[in-house]
C-alpha cells in the first residue's frame, strides 16, 4: 500500500479539501526529529521541549497565547523606577507522566555592569507567576530566586512577570544578565516522580536497615563486622537512588545556587538594562491618594480593630502600597457615600504618626474625620486636637480631608459645609477633597447635567479646596476639561482632581479586569494630558466580605469586575502574607512612572512639547485614542531619554 | 472609631453606592466562622474549604463555572451502556501553601444493590479528570481509582467525568455508592509539603546514619553497641518523619484501600443507578463509520508502515472506539479527497481479519481499495482475491467500499464509475459509499443546485448503493429530506446515510469545540428524526503533524477546532498510551445510546409516537430547535424506560 509513486492518476483539485489532506504524500518527513518516544529533558534541549518567548508588560497573556520567536528583554529604566516584561512558557511536548506536560527549572542571576555593578537577583530582579483572576492574566505571585519550578500544563500557556527595581543610588550604564529556563526530569519532585515499585523499594530498604542495625546489638564482633557493610551499603544505596540528588539540589535558598544548576540545554533570556542617570522623585510629583477597605482587613484577617494586630496589618499595607508611588488612606464605607478616611491609624501626638506623614513616599495624606462616626462633644474635640498638632508640622501641607464621597442632594452639601467651616475655624488652611460627578439633584445650577457639574465650585467655595471629579462625566470630550478648570480659582488654592471607579468603561482608560494592558496605563496618562493635579481611588482590596484570609476572591456584585481591587491576599495563592499585586496595579505604577518622565521632558522643552510628543509617538490623543500595542510606549521612553539625559 | 451606634445622623440614600456599601454597620459577622488563619483540612469539615457540586454529562464545565448546591447523582442505565455525569470542584479557601489551593483525595467504592450485586470501582465507575483543550472543557484523563489526589486552583473550577458502564450480564435493580472527596493536609506528595529545613534535616540523618555505620567497623563491641543503638534511632526518626507516613499511605494499588482513609470530613457524593432490564443491541443499530487517519498514527507514534508496531498501534485504536458503538475505518487521505479507506490491516487470508469483520460490535466495514495506490494488475488482482475471500464470509453483508471523498465534477464522477463497475464484475452485490454535498459541477443535473445535489443518485447508480449526503446541505430545512429520500430506490438496496464535518455550524447540531453539549449530543437525535440508516464521520485523530507521541495538540489551520479529533493521544496528558476521549467523543456514544433508546420505543410504539415523544419532551424538533438543557434528555428516558420496562 506504500507505494505513492505508482498512483494512477495524480488526485485532482477540489475545493473543500481544507485540512484533510495532510497525509497523501508526507511519509518523508517523518524522521525529522532528534525526539524519542520517551523524552529525556536532560538530554534533548528545553527549546525542543517548550515555546518560550517575551512580552511586554501590557500584555494580558492567556491561556491561549500563541507563541512567537524569542527575543531579548531590553529596558530602559531610570534610578528609582521600576520596569517589567513577561516571559511567556507553553510545552511543545509532555516529558513528565503525571496529568502536567512537565517541571521547567526558572534560574536568574544578578546583572552586571562592565565595570562590576550589579543588579542583584532577589532585590532589583525578581519573577513572578501571571495567575488568571477570573480567567484572565492578572495576580502577580511571587517565585522563589534565584532558582524556582514551574509546573507547565498541555495546551497551556504559562507567563513569569520579571521585573527589575533600579536603587536609588544604582550608578548609571549598561547592565547585562540572563534567566535560564530548563526542562527537568520527572522524578523533580522528591518521591512524586517515582514509580510506585521504586518508592516502596526505599522504604523498605530504610526499614530493612533498622532491623539490621538494631540486630546487631550483642552479636558477635566478625558477624556486626560483616552487617554493617551490608547496611551501609544499603543506605547509600538509597541515599544514591533517584529521588536524592534532586532532594539535595532542592535547597531554595539561594546561597548554594550557581551556574552550574542550568546546563547547555537550557533556553537562554538575554536581559539587557540601560539605567540612565535621571532620578525618579522620591515624592511623586502627582498625589495619586488610594482607598484601602480597613473592613476588609478586620474581618478577612481576623484581627481586632484597635489591637496589635490590627495596626500590624493595616501598617503592612501602607508600606506595601507605598513601594507603588501611592498615597494611601483607609476608609470605611457607610451605607450611602458617607465615608471614613485617615491614612495613619495612630493619633497625631503617636511617634509613629510622624513616621507616616513624613515618610517622602507619601505624597498626600488623609486626616481622620473622628466626628463622622460619634458626634459628642469629646470626638470634636480630639479631632481639634489632631489637627492643632498636626498643622504646625511641615507635612501639613500634604493633608487633607475627605468627608464624603460624591454628594447628591443639597443634604450632602450642607453636611459637607458644616464640617468643613468647623474645621476651618482652628485650621483655615486646612484643605477639604470632595468628589463628584454631578451637581446636586434638588438645586437648579445651570442649564444642563454638565452645566450643574462645573457649577458644583460654586456650592463649595470655600468649603472645598481639591474638586475632584469622575473621569466618567468627560465622556470622549476632552475639551470640557477647559470648562472645569474655569470655575476653580487655583490663586485661592483650588485644585482639580480626577478619578476613575465604575466608569469610564471599555474603551476609555480605567483598571477593570478584561481590558487591556495599555488601557490600565493609560489612565495615568489622561491624567497628565488633561492637567489634573491629583488623582483619587476609591479602593485597593475591596473583595466581597470574607473571614479566612485565604477566602476565594469574589469580586462585589454591582461592580465590574476588578473595579476596587487591586492586588489580592497573599494567603489565597500561598503561606506568604505578603500581598499579590495585580498586572493592573504594575501598569499603574507604570503610569505614574510615565508622569516623572512627561515633567521632565516638559521641565526641559516645556508642556506644548511634551503633549506634542505624546501624540506624535501615538501614545496617548485622547480617551479613544490611545496605543493599544506596547511600542509605541517605548519609543516615547527612549525618546525622553535621548532628549534629557545629561 | 468603632461606636457605630452613635452616628450623628444616618448615612442616606445614594445612587452610585453598588459595592462599597460593604463595612460600615457588619462587624459583628465577624466571627461567624469556625476557620482560623492556618487552617487544617484535618479538623475541617471539607465543605467549609471546597464548593462541590454535580452536573450532567452536557454541561461544559469551564474554570469559571459557578457553584450550585450539593445533590446527588441518579442514573437510569440500560445494560450494555454507559452514562456519565460530573462532578465540580472549587475552592472556597486555600489551605495549601505551594501555588496551589489544595489537594483534594477522591475515593469511591463499588456500587451494591441490596441483593449484594455489585458494580465495581474501576471496570463498571471510572473517574476522568476534565482537561480544557483551546480553553473548552474537552479532554477526560483517567485518574487512578478508587482513590486518587486532584490539585485545585485558587479561582479556579475543576470537573471530573463520573462515567457507569453496566455490563451486559448486569443483574436489574437499584445500585448505591459514594464518591468521596476529602481535602487533604498539605504535606501529601511526598517530601513536597516539607518546610526546607526538615528536607535538610532527614537528608542530613541519613548521611549521619551511614557514616556512622560505616564508622564501626574494627571498633570494640562496646562502642559498636553504643553506636548502633544512636543509628537505629536516628534511622527510625527518619522513618517516622512527617514525610514516610503518606509515603506508605501512596501506595495506589488500590489492594490496600478501603473506607478508612476518608474521614467523617468528607463531602459524599450520593451515586444511585438504576439499572433495568433493556439490553443495548451488542451491534448498533445505526452504522456509525468514523475514520482514523493512519498518516497521523504512523508519523506521531513513529511507527514504520507494515511493521510490527504499526499493526499494534492500529489494533488498538480500532478496539478501543469499538468501545463507543463506533465501526473504525483507517483512512489516508489524498490531496484532494482521493481516500484510501480499510477496516481491518490485515488481508482477509489473515486469521486476525475474522477477529475483526465478525466483532459483534462491528456495524459495518470498509473494503480496502488497494488500486487506489498502485493502478498495475497485481494490485487489481490482490484486490479480486480479498474480495472473493470476503463475499463468502457471513459478515459480507456489513461490508463497504468508500472510494472517494466528495466527488466533484465529471471527472471525479467517472473515476467512481470506473472503480464501482470493477468490483461488480466479480461481486454484484458489493455496497459503494459515495460522500457528497453537492452534483457535479460541469453538469446540468437541474435547475438549482438543490436540484442537482438531489439527482446525484442519478449519476451514480448502480456504482453507489450508499448516498451519504452532508447535513450541511439542509440546513434548517428538515423537509428536505423527503425529496433526497424520493430519488433513492431502497428496493435494489439504496441507503440514504448522512454525514457532519466543517459543516453544519452553530447552531446547527455538529461536534465542534466550543459547542453546547446537547449539540454534540443532538447530531445522533437529528439522525435518528430524519431517518438516514448510517452515518459517517470523516476523522477521529486528524490532530496537525506531529512526530513525537507526547505533542502538544493542534488543530489543523482551516478547520474549525475540534474538527476531526475526537479524542487525543494518551502521551499528552499522563504516561499511558490510552487514548484520552473529549467529552465530545462520550456524548456521540450517549446519541447512538439514544438511538437505540428511541428504537425500543417505537419497536413498541411505532415510529410517530417516538417522533411525539422527542417533540414532547422537547428534546429534538429540528436543527435549530433542540434543548439546551440537559433534564428534558433524562425526561425521555425516564419515560422510555416507563413505558418499555417489562
Amino acid at each position: 500500500m506504500e507505494n505513492a509513486e505508482n498512483i494512477c492518476a495524480p488526485p485532482v483539485e477540489g475545493v473543500a479539501g481544507g485540512g484533510t489532506g495532510y497525509g497523501w504524500n508526507e511519509g518523508s518527513l517523518r524522521s525529522s526529529t532528534s525526539l524519542s518516544k520517551v523524552i529525556d529533558p536532560t538530554v534533548v534541549p528545553t527549546s525542543d521541549l517548550l515555546h518560550v518567548w517575551c512580552l511586554p508588560s501590557t500584555a494580558n497573556v492567556g491561556h491561549q497565547e500563541i507563541p512567537r520567536h524569542l527575543e531579548a528583554i531590553s529596558m530602559l529604566i531610570a534610578r528609582n523606577e521600576r520596569e517589567s516584561a513577561q516571559v511567556a512558557l507553553r510545552p511543545k511536548v509532555t516529558w513528565s507522566g503525571s496529568g502536567i506536560a512537565g517541571v521547567v527549572q526558572v534560574q536568574c542571576n544578578d546583572l552586571c555592569s562592565s565595570s562590576g555593578e550589579r543588579l542583584a537577583v532577589g532585590q532589583s530582579l525578581t519573577l513572578r507567576r501571571v495567575v488568571p483572576i477570573l480567567g484572565v492574566p492578572d495576580a502577580l505571585v511571587p517565585i522563589d530566586l534565584p532558582v524556582s519550578r514551574i509546573t507547565v500544563f498541555p495546551g497551556d500557556t504559562s507567563a513569569l512577570w520579571v521585573s527589575i527595581d533600579v536603587p536609588v543610588d544604582q550608578p548609571p550604564g549598561q547592565y547585562e544578565g540572563n534567566i535560564f529556563i530548563t526542562a527537568l526530569k520527572d522524578d523533580t519532585d522528591g518521591f512524586k516522580g517515582l514509580a510506585k515499585t521504586e518508592k516502596h523499594q526505599i522504604l523498605k530498604d530504610l526499614q530493612t536497615c533498622v532491623e539490621m542495625v538494631e540486630a546487631l546489638d550483642g552479636k558477635p564482633l566478625n558477624e556486626v563486622s560483616e552487617k554493617i557493610k551490608t547496611a551501609s551499603a544499603t543506605l547509600r544505596g538509597v541515599l544514591h537512588s533517584q529521588s536524592f540528588p534532586q532532594f539535595a539540589l532542592d535547597n531554595e535558598s539561594g546561597d548554594m545556587m550557581d551556574e552550574d544548576t542550568r546546563t547547555d540545554l537550557s533556553v537562554r533570556i538575554k536581559l539587557s538594562v540601560t539605567v540612565w542617570d535621571f532620578v525618579l522623585p522620591l515624592t511623586p510629583s502627582l498625589p495619586a491618594v488610594f482607598g484601602i477597605s480597613e473592613t476588609v482587613i478586620e474581618d478577612r484577617f481576623g484581627v481586632e480593630h484597635g489591637s496589635a494586630d490590627w495596626y500590624d496589618a493595616l501598617n503592612m499595607h501602607f508600606k506595601w502600597l507605598l513601594q507603588y508611588r501611592i498615597s494611601p488612606f483607609f476608609c470605611r464605607w457607610g451605607n450611602h457615600m458617607r465615608v471614613l478616611t485617615y491614612t495613619c491609624p495612630w493619633p497625631a501626638d503617636n511617634h509613629k504618626s510622624e513616621e507616616y506623614y513624613s515618610d517622602p513616599r507619601l505624597a498626600a495624606y488623609a486626616v481622620p474625620y473622628t466626628p463622622i462616626l460619634s458626634c459628642d462633644d469629646a470626638a470634636k474635640d480630639a479631632l481639634r486636637k489632631e489637627v492643632e498638632t498636626l498643622k504646625m508640622k511641615p507635612h501639613w501641607k500634604k493633608s487633607y480631608f475627605y468627608l464624603w464621597d460624591e454628594p447628591l442632594n443639597s443634604e450632602h452639601y450642607d453636611a459637607i459645609r458644616s464640617m468643613a467651616s468647623e474645621i476651618r475655624t482652628y485650621a483655615p488652611d486646612a484643605r477639604v477633597l470632595t468628589t463628584y460627578y454631578c451637581g446636586p439633584s434638588d438645586t437648579t445650577l445651570g442649564p444642563s447635567t454638565f452645566e450643574a457639574f462645573v457649577n458644583v465650585p460654586k456650592l463649595l467655595r470655600p468649603h472645598t479646596q481639591i474638586f475632584c471629579t469622575s473621569e466618567w462625566v468627560l465622556g470622549n470630550r476632552e475639551d470640557l476639561v477647559k470648562d472645569i478648570m474655569a470655575e476653580l480659582q487655583p490663586e485661592i488654592g483650588e485644585e482639580w482632581w480626577t478619578y476613575v471607579c465604575m466608569g469610564p468603561s471599555d474603551p476609555h482608560p480605567n483598571w477593570h479586569l478584561g481590558m487591556r494592558g495599555t488601557q490600565h496605563r493609560a489612565v495615568m496618562w489622561r491624567v497628565w494630558k488633561e492637567g489634573g493635579t491629583g488623582f483619587l481611588y476609591w479602593g485597593v482590596n475591596c473583595y466581597e466580605k470574607a473571614v479566612v484570609p485565604s477566602a476565594e476572591i469574589r469580586f462585589r456584585n454591582g461592580l465590574p469586575p476588578g473595579d476596587g481591587v487591586l492586588f489580592y491576599p497573599g494567603e489565597v495563592f500561598s503561606s506568604s502574607h505578603e500581598p499579590v499585586a495585580s498586572a493592573r496595579l504594575e501598569r499603574i505604577l507604570s503610569g505614574l512612572q510615565d508622569i516623572e518622565y512627561l515633567r521632565l521632558f516638559t521641565s526641559r522643552y516645556g508642556r506644548n512639547e511634551g503633549l506634542a510628543l505624546l501624540e506624535k509617538t501615538g501614545v496617548y490623543l485622547g480617551p479613544e485614542r490611545y496605543t493599544l500595542d506596547h511600542m509605541p510606549i517605548d519609543v516615547m521612553r527612549a525618546e525622553i531619554f535621548r532628549l534629557c539625559q545629561s
